[in-house]
């Protein structure tokens, strides 16, 4: 069956240039022209079935999921995002129609944002389904916020509730684009990240990368309703799926002093010492850096 | 085992910023800037395993062939790469030292054209090993070469001979973007694609996107000595192999007029007719699109 050809002319008669976008997917790379002040941002991040996705997922969603991982990236530098490239590992036997509602799904996503596919390729094997995006983005007039900038002092935030994600929202959870780009802008961000594998790693990271340690006020974290649904199944405590069950895709950023935005947590201090550390109750605790890690 | 830490801990420290990147991977995204005249180029390409390598394939061999099938996309723009990203989906029980290899032999083919590593993703999963790499690349003074530019009259070239890639040279092939870039800047090129799927089939994409016809002169063609070695056990014309095999990575282009240039091989012509022809003892017949296409 002529699956290739038929899928390339499918997703080729979807797109057409505009923005920054010259020749969007039909060669053999795509061309795009950013204004010249502008910052390049790349990122590439991949969903497998059985890890990210569980088999029979409605592949709209695993589309939606794969886009709004990478988007979710940009925001993380606050840049604006201006094309994606996605590659589809389809297993033997699956049908067309997977593969175009994986492709549909991640071109709604994009479009969210006014983020085209430019490019891709697609592949047949005796594997599981793998879709990789990959996102390019540009600065359009906001520094791109690192995380190596938090500085003793720092006052640390949240875009919103974490915790609790597997019962869903892992598969729909919101860019926070437009809520990275503003914040950019006050001009007083010094580390920006997106909680992808957990809130308690990815600090423990943007405390690494930026030299310094945390403390987290435990009372002051935002813990998503999902996240007590599901303590009341595992037994835990709310705060630890907060801390520890990733893919809310919420920001971590901290900032020189304190900031007011509406839907934004404070939820900690950058200190000097290195570590992870949460009070609760009048009492400080070295945090174990919960979330998720690929192991082999 | 804490793999997915140490092993971007292993990536993160073979990385540093130069060129286009002022952030490597480190961080959500990587940050790189263009000289301002610059158009950029982007394509992606995935190797998996039992379709595009074997199964124990020397895993550097996998990264090499990974890197440089971009690379040879961005050379059938007649683009200069400035970085790459690249994603692994390991088997669950691989060792680090094969993440490694791979990610080493991704470096090796990329440094050949100074194009370093400036992001991916590592994921561990319960199916086979893909490599992805998406490969960004700038005009650097050369006007991109698209596929879609070939007229009537104009000639048909190939760099080098083609077929029975599947003995070893699928693994080596040495990407041609330093003859891409010096073809294109005579000016006479109108369009180009590199050979990965087989001259004919490509050949037949080629004429599609520009809306003409071809003919081939098989006399023409170069051959491979690997052709003739696997004609050899499998019974079929050396030509066949030549025209269908595929996974050469030479490149395919029509210029306007004729050109001369070392160990480029003139193989047919443009013509107004759609469809692709080949001439052989003074008869011309219709030429099936054969070449690689993934079928589900």
């Amino acid at each position: 069956m002529a699956f290739e050809n038929d899928f390339i002319a499918f997703v080729r008669s979807q797109q057409q240039p505009g923005g920054c976008v010259i020749l969007p997917a039909a060669d053999d790379c795509a061309i795009l022209k950013l204004p010249p002040d502008d910052l390049l941002i790349a990122g590439v991040d991949q969903v497998l079935e059985g890890v990210h996705f569980a088999p029979g997922t409605d592949p709209r969603l695993i589309g939606v999921k794969a886009m709004n991982r990478n988007l979710s990236d940009c925001a993380a530098m606050a840049a604006w995002p201006v094309g994606a490239l996605c590659t589809l590992a389809l297993r033997r036997g699956s049908s067309p129609e997977l593969a175009k509602a994986i492709y549909l799904g991640i071109r709604q996503a994009g479009e969210a944002f006014d983020c085209p596919i430019v490019g891709g390729d697609t592949g047949v094997w005796d594997g599981p389904l793998a879709v990789t995006v990959t996102i390019l983005g540009r600065s359009d007039g906001v520094v791109p916020v690192r995380r190596d900038g938090a500085r003793p002092g720092d006052t640390l935030y949240l875009t919103g509730p974490v915790g609790g994600s597997i019962l869903g929202r892992h598969l729909s959870f919101v860019p926070r684009i437009r809520e990275a780009r503003e914040l950019a802008k006050t001009g007083l961000l010094s580390a920006m990240m997106d909680v992808s594998d957990g809130l308690a790693i990815d600090l423990h990271r943007l405390c690494q990368s930026s030299g310094v340690g945390a403390v987290l006020e435990a009372a002051k974290i935002p813990i998503h309703e999902d996240a007590r649904v599901l303590a009341g199944r595992t037994g835990q405590d709310p705060l630890h799926h907060a801390l520890g069950d990733g893919e809310d895709h919420e920001l971590l950023f901290a900032t020189r002093g304190q900031i007011e935005h509406p839907g934004v947590h404070r939820i900690g201090t950058i200190i000097d010492t290195p570590g992870i550390w949460i009070e609760q109750n009048g009492q400080r605790q070295p945090l174990a850096a919960t979330g998720w890690e690929h192991a082999l």
